[in-house]
């Protein structure tokens, strides 16, 4: 299969009987690390004629596409974007027309956060089925890697993704949703910290609710930084804080990683009486 | 390494040296279908000398253990409880310390509605240091097969992950959740879906919002139902909705994918003219 980009001039759709149609995947990445990807990506990935890719994606990752396949940066480098939304959709259309084989890549999962709707409602739109494979979202990977669990019995009975910088550059509408038992993860809130802080506040968090501050989870340059809803800003400034980053808000944060690496294991509990559990061995 | 379960007489921590211990992972297994492991818990699964699993881990997913190691079901199947959760944790912890690499798989993301949390607080409490290692939640994964964005422009700029069943039963207090702009996802939530339809009418959110129940999500048996805040529990009842199901709530699950498998492809746009993408081909 050629792997150049659609020429100007693609078939007809009315004269391409459906087996020569192509396809095209939404594909999830997960959060940067290579080994974070699941199987059904890594197999998707073998098989493009095509990948489009956007900067959360980790280049490791296009290591699993095949030599033969054009791979295509159109996310953002230095606040430019490689290529419009609406240039990126006819693209896919037109290479799927052509018979090719589409993968969209993106960061995390295509569903949150990641502009998948409108791609998928556009391929929907002109006759397209779309395969959707969910990955791993960066807010769980970023408390995996921070020992941050976003739900916790008796401490938080829901967690909430939101973005810290929507469309018009603005903080969402948080009102009545800080609540002492439940968890707030902002994704893209870095420039937006002190907006996002200050609804916080205003939506009725106290000041002092604890923050974690998670930079390029899973990725080399990782780091973890312990704040509070009313330090963050300078928190933020004083640790130069840049992108891509996460905020976990709220009480959960308080139990993440102890920071002590010289902890001295104790004595072992008893063994449990109760011994009932289904045990295979060995595995069939 | 034997693969049998700790017996009655770990070795003395103080006796063991550092190296000797062994390890803990706390391994997401996404939401069923085998291939959305991550490849880093497929790495974690083919080490393991145990493996504890529960019951929203899909047997398939144990092909990928050696098979020296042992498979504990700890779950809950019928109602019944394999293995107590303190059982769990001691189980792990007494494994650990005789050197063992024990994997706890569990379904999902261990830190949303999975305990992770406490079986890591536990766990660092001895003093071990545990590896957690995110998967796909099974939100996202619910999402994607229903054509769900679970995020999108100008409709929802956050989403919310409940229980619909807290440990004393209940549904979790959603005061002030509901604005039109938020979508919600409720874990578990099947056999509480009437009293979590009543606290979202109360919230404020319109009984004709729409609501996607999503049972069994990527695995054989699955189902996607549409239905409104004011028909769930009719719907559930007459479909006879079993578990696992997820419950998505909001206008972005009218953006659905289209019931109609007869779509034919419209005439493709006109190439872009904006062409100035990073095109990498072939691949190094």
């Amino acid at each position: 299969m050629n792997a150049t980009l659609a020429t100007n001039t693609p078939p007809s759709p009315t004269s391409v009987p459906a087996a020569a149609l192509g396809s095209v995947s939404l594909v999830g990445a997960g959060p940067g690390a290579k080994d974070l990807l699941t199987l059904r990506a890594v197999e998707a990935l073998a098989h493009a004629d095509v990948v489009y890719y956007d900067s959360l994606v980790d280049d490791d990752v296009l290591d699993f596409v095949p030599d033969a396949a054009a791979c295509v940066f159109v996310g953002k480098r230095k606040g430019f974007s490689a290529m419009p939304q609406q240039d990126i959709q006819d693209h896919m259309r037109n290479d799927a027309l052509a018979g090719k084989t589409v993968v969209r890549l993106k960061g995390g999962d295509p569903f949150i956060f990641g502009r998948g709707g409108e791609e998928l409602q556009d391929l929907h739109g002109y006759g397209f089925s779309v395969d959707v494979v969910p990955g791993v979202t960066s807010a769980t990977a970023a408390a995996a890697v921070a020992g941050i669990p976003l739900t916790h019995r008796d401490v938080a009975t829901s967690v909430t993704f939101a973005t810290g910088h929507t469309t018009n550059g603005d903080v969402p509408d948080l009102t009545g949703l800080a609540l002492s038992d439940r968890t707030f993860v902002f994704y893209m809130g870095i420039s937006n910290a002190p907006k996002i802080a200050s609804q916080l506040r205003h939506s009725g968090a106290p000041g002092t609710t604890p923050v974690a501050v998670i930079e390029q989870a899973t990725l080399p340059g990782q780091r973890i930084i312990n704040s509070t809803i009313d330090a963050l800003e300078a928190d933020l400034r004083t640790q130069n804080i840049g992108m891509p980053a996460l905020l976990i808000v709220g009480e959960v944060t308080a139990l993440g990683v102890p920071k002590s690496d010289s902890l001295i294991p104790l004595a072992p509990s008893p063994e449990p009486a109760n011994d009932f559990a289904w045990v295979h061995h060995p595995m069939g």
